[in-house]
């Protein structure tokens, strides 16, 4: 990394060349003062059809964490490379930028914190909803004060249908490969933590689902030490599209997060008056979001800020979602923190 | 009429057994020291059936005007009947509620003005909307100052579709039938009478309108005299039902006038969030106001105090459908008070 | 009772002339064929009042029950005094309507339930909410298969403060006094039972609720036989006013059940645009079911058909409240009808 | 201008530096196969600074005209100086995007369409609301039958505040500066032309607006060859900010555009429920409307298509800016065509 400060650039390798990634590689290439210099993926054209558009090198995994000139990573390969390409960016020190989850097991990502703590790098977590135009408005109203204290938060979270059963498989399970992020929510909206987690579901959109061993609709509660309320609904099919709401209940007011619609048409026919279903699913939902988000990590990197979604962060929502997996298989609320 | 204030109670009669006279009938049963004693129509079956289901007799209008318990009438007859029978109470000092218009030409109205003043009876005239709860609030708030002055008015009036075309060859015109209510919201709501009106206007759903010498959508500007802007845009077919809005624009802000929905349902499909359409028509729209201005109207005659829509009321209202009839015959802009 | 279908009338008794009484007693008054007879409340001057408005007769408990001529009870006295009048209306023959709780306990409420099957008269539970016309038409909707199976229903059910803490004492507590209904909703609107149910919940308003032993905010969840989820979250202060809503996630499509608002006012200022808040509270926001309820009732009681809220659903929302009381003091899931 | 479909890239010389110049100026840059090679502007500071943050050089006009390799010109600099660059450009064969209006007078601006024609350039003129996602969609819809026939339309166009007085003595009027947008909306979404236009209006924000002239508040109807009907109002000042809606009544249904804010935030306090006033300005609220005109400009250039938004539009538009400001002047409905 040369001196940005100084007017020079971040050189950049992106992990992944799939969807997500090539999101975060368009967004962080307008970023002023960020280049892409790697794309890595081991599906070789996707590589390198992603390096071309941007001007990009395709390079392997050594390759890019060997050059001494990559002054960051951005992670967006599958979750069980998360791990090892965080480790390995801290032992290069190299910032981190890493699509959630840190890793399926607690362990393994405490054992990724610690790097990135010994390596005194960054490492920004991608949960990318903080970064939504209306979430982050409406957390800034409350920390404004606008409802005093907030005392019941209920989220709701509705995929418009359920992956394929082989993701499902490799998931982790709906409650780290789903509301991970909600797990996230909760906490960066109450600004507290759970107490106790209890969680229940069932599976009602496919029996193969529940064949794999998984649910695709739960309804989980939680209770924070200082006794606030949260109840979190999912869902992974919503016949109408991509459901992404919340609500604040405070001492002196509530604060709604609504869905955001692609145009503000209304129409009147003889029976009712209709307007757009909410954006399709996350990547239209949140585009807004993911820009603000890599913009964010890189103003952090040069300006040594720190970021808003740390690697602990990450952990602390993995642990919830290991909470709520065991609350569902063994059908009793789970205290945080106990011995598992 | 016998003492209200000493607990005795105003006898009432109602001219014309129709929809609205139900109506009406119906709401007055309701208020504490009112009972109604004759009911009047032609035809005599719908006379008799109205009377019976609120324990009242039938009686002709010589009948029902020459007696002398009689304290207050209510017309709700045909257009045609308003003017005599407003005089007919009024030479027996009987105070008078009417439906608009008072008439369809300037001069009878005005006839009936001046009975109306020379006997000192009460005349209310139906100008329900001004009772709506929603437009009654809106205009509380305009008074209140919520918005500076009010400067720009924008009345949106539709029905569900045309009357039979018999309807309309004695209706007056649109202009004197359905906008006669907008020409009295503007006047309320603004606060300030028209300087020019112009108006112009389309036969769109039925040629037989035209053929009868009417259009069935309209757009009137009015300029008021101290400079304010108002435009009312009406059809006799709206596909999706009774519409009925506006909006005030104020140096400070803006109220608007909404519909009112049936229930608070709200559905999410593949396509569309979709809600109710408004209320279906205007008796289902103004319930609340219908009762609203017949308890003022009895609590304005019980206390002595003044009605919210007096006969002077129903004169302007008509000047300005008559200048509006004039506009769009003539296609030019009219100023109100020059000689026609 | 004499026969109503040959043009009689059914005579009533009211028994509790407060709040809740005045308005069914108003509404009672306006159904064709009833009429109120007595008027019965410890309170005299309150049952001479209530007694004088209507035409009717102050009597007592055994002079209304003992009157062969009182065709049916409405009971809308206190808690503690349900089971008894229900039994003795039962006993005398007469069909009842009672306000909910059937009782505190299911033991008494059972007890009630056979009385009224033996006696073989109608007996109805003042679950209001279903008679509203937004929840109603809700529910007709997803009878209609609007969207497909029912399978997941969040309900949000908050008041705008806690009662007097002398009242929480004798209430049975939140999930008997305030989730009753709530558990009614969930029972009417996904037509299934609860399998395991769990409640927690804080006092966060006012900590001498706490010391009452009673809590003011409840997140309750239930899982029904065939794995469909409810959530309902519960607070006694809201702010902003009385809130009550609930959607119903179905196979194929989302229903919402929205507040109802006193007027269609908004407002556009330098910073916001703002609409009412919600009907103040349960009198205002049920006016239209209170009334609906109280003429099905009698429509039921002279047509010889079955009510919509039985004595039954007053027991199993008894159950329910029962269960989240036990699940909530001892901090896990509750199996309906495990023994207590 | 080298061949696009041969993968060669179209240079462009933008002029003007401005506020819309800038906007412009990224968006072009952004499109593939296109590269900003001159900006243009009397202000050398501001032309340096747009041409450096894009990569481009400082050109004077005849430089940049001069230059074969520049395939297209983007006019945005001041109205007086369009309508020369148009026809400098047509004489150098080089395409031409040029913002609103043509000219501020009918003569030139028809002599810039000829010159265009002669030329065989495409000229596309910066009416950008109908790229307005929200707008483009609801055009859509009634193209593609939802409502029927369109009948009526109603244009609601209000600014946050007016402009300063030296502006508005040089803009030509509000007929030109502000409502020439809104022409141009009613010819697109009604698809028909006016036959007879009536303008009135009023200064209501600023005396000194009235002493140069010009007006704030208008109120506009158009009547078109078929009878279809148009009220537009508009307003200098709203002080709840940028107001950017209208409705289309059709014979079987009815489609309104409305505003966009800037984030779904929904706030419950005691005395209302609020959300975000519209997004503030023009740059905000058309932001991806100037996006999507952009691209279909050089889309169209290098495809050979028509564009949606000729210099006939442009002259059709000033047709009834002039008209009206006749009409307003005059005190008198003006009939197109007429003589002036």
């Amino acid at each position: 990394m040369t001196d940005v400060a100084g007017g020079k650039t971040i050189d950049v390798a992106v992990f992944g060349a799939g969807r997500i990634g090539r999101i975060h590689a368009a967004n962080l290439a307008r970023q002023p003062g960020v280049r892409l210099k790697y794309v890595v993926d081991v599906n070789k054209d996707a590589a390198a059809s992603l390096a071309a558009l941007h001007g990009a090198q395709v390079a392997d995994i050594d390759g890019a964490m060997g050059d001494a000139s990559i002054g960051a990573t951005v992670i967006c390969s599958s979750t069980d490379t998360h791990a090892d390409l965080i480790q390995y960016s801290a032992a290069q020190k190299k910032h981190v930028f890493c699509e959630k989850p840190v890793d399926l097991t607690l362990e393994r990502a405490r054992t990724c914190a610690q790097a990135v703590e010994r390596a005194g790098v960054v490492c920004m977590i991608g949960f990318q909803r903080r970064f939504d135009p209306t979430f982050a408005a409406l957390k800034a109203r409350i920390d404004a004060g606008e409802i005093g204290t907030p005392e019941m938060l209920i989220v709701t979270s509705r995929d418009p249908g359920a992956p394929p059963v082989e993701y499902i498989k490799h998931s982790g399970g709906i409650f780290k490969d789903m509301l991970i992020h909600d797990f996230d929510i909760f906490r960066w909206i109450l600004d507290d933590e759970a107490e106790t987690l209890h969680a229940t579901g069932s599976c009602l959109s496919d029996p193969a689902i529940a064949e794999a061993g998984d649910i695709d609709a739960t309804a989980v509660t939680i209770r924070t030490k200082s006794g606030r309320l949260c109840q979190i609904n999912t869902a992974r099919r919503a016949a109408y599209g991509y459901d992404q709401r919340f609500e604040v209940l405070g001492s002196t007011g509530m604060l709604q997060a609504g869905n955001v619609r692609p145009t503000e048409v209304v129409a009147y026919s003889k029976t009712e008056v209709s307007s757009d279903v909410p954006e399709a699913f996350f990547l239209e939902r949140y585009r807004a979001a993911y820009a603000a988000e890599i913009a964010h990590f890189f103003e952090a990197v040069t300006q040594g800020k720190p970021v808003r979604t740390t690697v602990a962060d990450g952990l602390k929502a993995l642990e919830l979602a290991d909470a709520a997996t065991r609350s569902w298989r063994e059908g009793r609320p789970v205290r945080l923190g106990e011995s598992a």
